[in-house]
Order: structure tokens, then C-alpha cells, then sequence
């Protein structure tokens, strides 16, 4: 298949692209934007990666496959459909988006350029596929973190909303946490009326939170390594914490702790998104996928941390923080993740193992970690004190 | 009350700010977009209107009450702070948004635009009101549109979802028809989260289709009139047939007529905003107001304006064309809208009595109708014919 990449040297990007080179034709978009704002926050992925252009260049030499590469921003209309208008992709993995919920609540600069760059660059998307390729699929990234934590189940998108004694199929509620996770909302409204009303197709990835350093297969070759973040805004939890662990830092949950989010390794992220892509949608179809392996409690997830580290001969310990966040820290958590399995996905259901080669790839780097470790300290506040 | 008008030289904002002036202190904001956008579409206001700073020294000389402008685009976060910070309001008047479907769906130019203005221009709102007047109450003019056309009963903005046996209260799903449409579907996950994660207050209005020309107690001054658009882009509905009857053109429903909408008068429009301002939410409240007189399906519109017109020695008929829109053409439309009636709103319930006033105040403008008849007709289809 002709797939293009949207987000080619991000943390999933780059991992996706390897995962798939030797067997579809790819191009890749990207403003390294994620490397930027990395910059600007003041940190650096803990394992070091090459620049874009050198790790295509490793990736096609071993391949034997070119990826065309288009440097540029998803959010100018005439870029985007002189992108896909060139390329004429088969599939869309679109991966381009600002990830992160703490950058996107710092300030009303950075809330509005999360919003615009998200929305804007899925809808410059949408309409450059009804104009040029309206059997595209689009394999779009959005979030579990859409749904909130309702009293209720939470289905995969869908189902069917008795009122009144009459009954419709109807999206479930959204009910996002940061001006990051609206963003996803946004695109998933947006998403489904192209579907609808032009008849695009698309699956919406509602999406666990990755952990993990390394693919299945991943080449021990350390151009082809894909970023790690541990930074306040662009490190997951999971990832946060090896980190923590690796330089002997308590690991930091916050408030109670019992805040219970679907999480996935990166492996898992990228079969999930092959098994989409392999299986795309009809015409006019709009289908959600709840993609994560298995849910946790945050202070479940610092235990792991914990035990794993001081197995390998760290020294762990856990020390809960102040939550920056305004989430519920108690809460109902039943999400449905059905829809992959039926396609083939396996979950790997191995947390401790995966935390473990987290931690083995992370202590050859723990200067690199430790030179920015005041970045593994929250400073963003959901809620600025009066 | 300390009001602040966004969108003060609207369709709607003007009448607003004529209605309270007398007794409170106004402050406005506009960047003229709804002019340029007009003219830019080849059209004009129907009715002839007097510049912004020339309607508004009228309105000041009347009441010997200032009126402050800021002339600027609220999406410039600085700016909007600016205006905030310095007028300090108790209620900020949401008006400042693109409002047409059509332009929305005109290319992905148009579509961004509304997206970027709408959202990213209540976004900036939100901050600059949660960090210098968090006790101010935003009453935001969101969309009927919002809902789309489901099969169940619509309730104001929320209802206890039920789902395999738990029950939960929740948002009401949205299912919008337009990217105008999305715009504020996207404010409305916004606003909801600034509520409960901020402690704003929030009156989000969910507004039917508004026709008409004049407030209660309209003054006899031209200066004073409020725009009339009848382009395909900016005029609603009932506005429409009202300018077709009134140059002799055939009334044009679209596809089969049945869609059903809620509907109001501009004067009730103004009356239903006055009572949600006067009984302001709690902090962190986030109510939603269904906000319309009646029900009406376009075919009856059509028929009450070719009735009223015909007696008024107008030669009025009715010449259904293609629905430019994909819409569904026969629907279920059961929602609801007590919260108003429970705040004092009485139903004007006089459609066509409104018609014949708009028709009347018409009748001397029509050379300036005919002038843009080709507007009339659409041309922004919501699906390009492959």
C-alpha cells in the first residue's frame, strides 16, 4: 500500500515507519515541531536519535526502499494537498499532532497552538482527500483521554442512546481533561461529519497511553532509535517513571494516586495501528478503535516501576506529589477494547518485562536524564493558585 | 451590569447593545469581519446601515450613556486580555462568530477560518477571563445546529445517559452538519471544560434560526437599524424568502422542505439573551439553554411567507431546488426548550406577523435586493459533483 506518514519523526512515527518499510511504499510529512518544542521546554529525549534525514537514510539503505520525505506544516491548506496530491496515498496514518496535555494547559499561547495545529492540519487533511483521494483511509490518532472518566462504560465511540423511550446509535458523550485532549474531541467531531457527509473513511484510534522504548523486531542499530521524552510535557507516565527510577529519583504519582488510564507498549501501538491499516474501513465508513493492552492504576503502574528497578539493582522508592492535574483521583474506569482483538491484536499483558527493557535501554543514558532532571518535576498547573 | 458585546456591530450584537443600553454600562467589540465577508461574497445589507462608529455615537447621543470600542480580533490573545482586563465585565456577550454554514463549507480557505475565529477567538476568552475576571458570566452563542437531526428527543445541552445498567449525567452527543456548525460544537466542549476544571460560569445558548428586522421597541432612527442579509452565505432562512417574495423571485426550499428547525424572532432572540444575563449561572456552572420560539419544517415557512406576501399585493410562489446540503430532508425534531419559559420568556408565536413586518421594511429596499439577486440563489454545495 502507498502510506503516508503524518508525523514521520515522532515517538509512534518513526516506529511505524520502520515497522512497515519493507513491506508498503511511504512518504512521510513532518515539521519537527516535536523536536522544537522538546527544545524549548528545555529538555532532550533521555536516548539520542539521529536527524530526520540520516535516519531515513539508514532506514532505506537497509530496506532497500526510498521514503519520500515532505518537511512542512500539515495546517497550510496548499502544502497538505501538494502533499497528498503528489503522493497519492492509499492510507493516511495521521500522527501529526501536538501530544500533550500539560504543554497545551501552561498558557492561552500554547492552548491556542495546540488547538489550531491539531484541528486545523486534520481538516486541511479532509478536505485534501475529498478533492483528491476520497478512497483514502484515514488511520487518525486521537485519544482514550476523549472519553474522561464517566460513572458509565465506555464504548468504542458508538452506541445506542435510549432517551425517552426512543432510541438512536449516536456517538458517546466526550469529556476531555485538557485543552490537548479537546483537541482530539474536536478532530473526532470533524472526522466523523467528513465521513458522513462526504463519505470519507476513517478510523479514529482512541488511543491508551504508550509506554516503551523499542518495537517488535526493533534493529539494534542507534540511528533507527525513536525518542524517548521524560520532560514534564512530552513524557508518558510509565516513561516518566523508568526515568525517575533510573537516576534514583522517587517516583512521583500524583495526588492519590488512583487515577486508572488504558496503557499500551509501543509494540502494541504499532500492531494495533498495522492491523487498522490492514484493514481499512468502507466508503463513508467513520469506525472508532479503543486501542490499549490493559488498564492501571497510576500507583499500580509505580509499583511495577518500583519492584522492576530494585530487581535490576536500582534504588526506587515512591514518593506521591500534589496533583498539577484537576482530574477525578477516584473514579469508575470500564472501557471496552474489543474491536482490535476481533482483528487480531494480541495485548501483551507484560508490563513488568516491558518496564524492564524501558529500564535497560534508559541506563546507558542516565547522565543524559539526569542533566535534565528538574524537567521530571510537574511545574504546569492545571489551575494557577489565586 | 458591566457587559461586554463581542460581535457589537452584528446582526445580533447591535440590537443587543440598543436593547441595554439605557441600563447598563456597554463596552463592544468587533473587528468588522461580517462587513468584509459580506462584501466580499458580492452582496450588501438589504437595509441600509450606518457605520459602526456612527451607530454607535447615535446610540450614546439617545441614552447620553459611552459606549467603549475595541476594534480588534479576539483569536490575538494580547489583545483580547487587553480589552478584558481593562473593561473588566460581569458578562461578556459572545457574538463574534463567523455564522454561516455555506461560507463553511465554501473550500478548506473558508472552513479553517470559521474553525480558527470561532474556536480559538472563545479559547482566547476563556483564558483572559479565568486570569482577570473569573466571576464574569460568558453567555455564548452556540447552535440548534449543534444537535443535528437524531432520533430521540433533544434535551438542553445534557440528560442521564443510561448504559448497561449505570447511569450517568451527561453531555447530550452532537451531531453537526457543517464545519460552522462543528465550530461551535468545539466551543461547547471548551466552555464545559473551563466550568468544571476553572469554575467559569457559562450560559451556552443553543439557538434556533433568527429572522426578522426589528427589537421591541425599535427606534424610528435609520442610523439605528440593525444589517439584513439575504446572500447565501449570511441570510437565514425566513430572511430569504422574505427578500424573495419582496423582488418577485420564486421561494426556494431546498430539496424536499420538510427539514424541520427550531425558529425565532430577532426580537426574541434579544429578550431570551437579556434573561439569561440577568439570571447568571453559579460559578462553575456550565448550563445550556435550547433557545427558540417554535418549530416550524421550511415548506411551512415558505407557505406563511408566500401567504403574508400575497396579501400584501405581492406575487409570491414557491419553486422548491436541489438541496445544495447533505441534510436529512425528513426527520424526527422533538427538542426541548423550557429553561427560557422557566426564566420568564413568553413565546412571541406570530410568525407570520413577523414576516409581514420584514416584508414591509423590505419593500422600500428592494432596488438594493435586486441588485444582488444572483446571491439568492446557491452556489456552495456541500458536496463537490465528482
Amino acid at each position: 500500500m502507498r502510506i503516508l506518514i503524518a508525523g514521520i519523526d515522532g515517538y509512534l512515527g518513526w516506529p511505524l515507519a520502520m515497522s512497515l518499510a519493507n513491506e508498503h511504499v511511504l512518504a512521510g510529512v513532518d515539521n519537527l515541531s516535536r523536536r522544537r518544542l522538546v527544545h524549548e521546554g528545555g529538555s532532550q529525549s533521555a536516548i539520542p536519535i539521529a536527524d530526520l534525514p540520516q535516519r531515513l537514510q539508514v532506514l532505506e539503505t537497509i530496506t532497500n526502499r526510498p521514503i519520500q520525505l515532505y518537511q512542512g506544516d500539515l495546517t497550510e491548506h496548499e502544502f497538505t494537498k501538494q502533499v497528498i496530491g503528489e503522493f497519492r496515498p492509499e492510507v493516511i496514518v495521521y500522527l501529526a499532532e501536538i501530544p500533550s496535555a500539560p504543554f497545551s494547559m501552561k498558557n492561552a499561547k500554547q492552548a491556542m497552538f495546540t488547538q489550531s495545529n491539531n484541528v486545523l492540519g486534520t481538516l486541511a487533511t479532509l478536505f485534501a482527500m475529498n478533492e483528491l483521494c476520497p478512497d483514502c483511509h484515514l488511520l487518525k490518532l486521537g485519544t482514550m483521554g476523549e472519553y474522561g472518566t464517566p460513572k458509565v462504560d465506555i464504548p468504542e465511540g458508538f452506541f445506542e442512546l435510549s432517551f425517552r423511550g426512543k432510541s438512536d446509535w449516536m456517538m458517546f458523550p466526550r469529556k476531555a481533561g485538557s485543552w490537548y485532549h479537546q483537541s482530539k474531541v474536536h478532530d473526532t467531531h470533524n472526522i466523523e461529519m467528513a465521513c458522513r457527509i462526504w463519505g470519507l473513511k476513517s478510523t479514529d484510534i482512541m488511543q491508551g497511553v504508550v509506554y516503551g522504548t523499542r518495537i517488535a523486531n526493533q534493529l539494534s542499530i542507534d540511528e533507527l532509535n525513536t525518542r524517548f521524552d521524560f520532560d514534564e510535557c512530552f513524557g508518558t507516565v510509565i516513561n516518566r517513571f523508568c526515568a525517575q527510577a533510573v537516576i534514583g529519583m522517587p517516583l512521583t504519582p500524583f495526588g492519590k494516586g488512583e487515577q486508572k488510564r488504558g496503557f499500551l507498549p509501543l509494540k502494541d501501538s504499532i500492531r494495533c495501528l498495522t492491523l487498522a491499516l490492514e484493514n481499512p474501513p468502507d466508503r463513508g465508513e467513520y469506525r472508532t478503535f479503543n486501542q490499549f493492552d490493559q488498564v492501571y492504576s497510576i500507583n499500580e503502574i509505580a509499583a511495577s516501576v518500583e519492584r522492576v528497578g530494585n530487581s535490576l539493582g536500582l534504588s526506587v522508592c515512591i514518593q506521591p506529589i500534589d496533583n498539577p492535574r484537576i482530574e477525578e483521583e477516584v473514579h469508575e474506569y470500564r472501557p471496552d477494547n474489543t474491536a482490535l482483538r476481533e482483528l487480531g491484536y494480541c495485548p501483551s499483558d507484560n508490563l513488568e518485562g516491558e518496564i524492564k527493557t524501558i529500564i535497560e535501554d534508559l541506563i546507558p543514558h542516565a547522565a543524559r536524564i539526569e542533566e535534565y532532571r528538574h524537567n521530571l518535576m510537574p511545574k504546569i498547573r492545571w489551575q494557577s493558585i489565586d
